[in-house]
């Protein structure tokens, strides 16, 4: 248990899920700032419509560093193409229930999943590896309790279109530590060598042990969002997803090595907050550093 | 695995760590919904000077039902003695470095420790066990790092003054779970067949990971406070005590009974931040129960 992955979320999916706007240039300041502080990989944009001409505009601006990665949502495979220019890499989500997938993203779940096959075969020949984030994994606003065996299944299809990567989201916020080690274990044994990560959203306060939880299963890839922003928009008003700089003060103190420097972490979500408007939810920069002379 | 005592201390350290005033008519009122919620342990008052008179007044007036403890924090033998009358059980504190225990104390750790002796002799006199708190268990606001096996030490000669009940507090919200689930491994070794209690702050948003995994290493009474009111006084502003409802979410999901009805603490803690006129740092009031049908 060396060192941990983290994929920074918040010019994405935290401004997104939370219901906040960024312009332009201020996301392309928050990315800059976000590399600075250490983070490698940064979901900086969806290609998503209405959002794919912010999403040229930020990524084209972007600086390129050696070693760092910009990755994006993409929906489909004319928007990965569309993409791939820009992009290191990228996302595609797939829901844990045909509610959801109905209801969100308007397509079936087996739609979805052919789409995803095209992704893929998109991505590969674009260079562009594609990363499946199987969202409401642990519980679904519309259906409710999600049966860990049907996730199973579905992240045993998911392997077989050959992601770079399958990530377990807790998009609503409401799953605990036993269900997320059981979750681990079980898709390992049907999607086995596949490399997993896992994205939790603070809801009702068990974001933090959960993504714990994962890094001592073995997982070695968390999505993360400075300061915290980001929401969930089946729980509103409640927090948002896990904050880049709490992971990494807890990882750091168990020795497990981030390579972020998590002061610079929180002074990027207190600039962010003044232009949001809103306070931060992580504790770190409020709480400060133990021990204090590091 | 199967149940977990919770002890409610919202209506002491919760009110008094986070600076918060609550008349005595108010905590009375706060005290009684806790019982209605489910809670069976709650720590009502502090007989540390210059508390005493409101303590005597708040536990006079509450009603006694059966299977419901009260308790307080008490400094010394003269308070366990003017207190007895009022309590079912008491609670002595003790902090794990000399620096905390001199500055904030005012006493050395030597000294306390042969008062502490004295409290449990006088509880053993009065029919009111005494739990022992170690203070600044994970982490000091004056020494910094505490070396655990300092802590093991500690342990090992509170163990043998013989309390009803040793609790390992992480007052500064410093600790990971490895450290915890460590420290409790070590604990036993040194006191074996002590009953150990949690106490956590979620001042760095490890708190509820704390918590959880204290659980799962067998430990079966946690500090909890309706809300998540009381501070740090070492951490100005930020979070405090983790919070009943937010704790009693995740046992229960883990299938861990509590015996406590997690939307009437939200409630309560929703007429807490009322007379407090502050937010509810707890989240499951504002996230909703999942699944929402239960």
């Amino acid at each position: 248990m060396d060192a941990v992955e983290l994929v920074e979320i918040a010019p994405r999916d935290g401004l997104a899920g939370g219901g906040l706007a960024l312009s332009p240039v201020d996301t392309i300041e928050l990315v800059e700032c976000l590399a600075a502080a250490g983070l490698r990989r940064i979901e900086a944009a969806s290609f998503c419509p209405p959002f794919s001409p912010a999403a040229e505009q930020v990524l084209s601006a972007l600086p390129r560093l050696p070693g760092l990665r910009y990755g994006a949502l993409v929906p489909d495979q004319a928007a990965l193409r569309q993409a791939a220019a820009y992009l290191d890499e990228a996302q595609f989500v797939l829901p844990a229930t045909e509610d959801f997938a109905q209801r969100q993203e308007k397509r079936s779940q087996a739609e979805l999943l052919a789409e995803l096959a095209e992704v893929t075969k998109a991505g590969l020949e674009a260079g562009v590896p594609v990363s499946v984030g199987i969202a409401v994994a642990f519980g679904c606003p519309f259906a409710g309790e999600v049966p860990r065996a049907a996730v199973v299944e579905l992240a045993g299809k998911v392997a077989g279109t050959g992601p770079a990567e399958l990530s377990l989201a807790d998009t609503l916020g409401v799953a605990t530590p036993d269900q997320v080690r059981a979750m681990i274990t079980e898709v390992r044994a049907a999607a086995p060598g596949i490399r997993l990560r896992c994205h939790f959203h603070n809801t009702r306060n068990t974001g933090y042990a959960n993504a714990i939880a994962a890094v001592e299963a073995g997982v070695r890839v968390l999505d993360v969002s400075a300061g915290g922003f980001g929401g969930c928009r089946f729980a509103p008003g409640a927090a948002g997803n896990i904050a880049t700089e709490d992971v990494v003060y807890a990882l750091e103190r168990m020795g497990i090595a981030t390579g972020v420097d998590m002061i610079a972490v929180a002074d990027t979500a207190g600039w962010l907050a003044q232009r949001l408007g809103r306070p931060v939810p992580a504790l770190l920069g409020r709480a400060g550093m133990f021990p204090p002379t590091i």
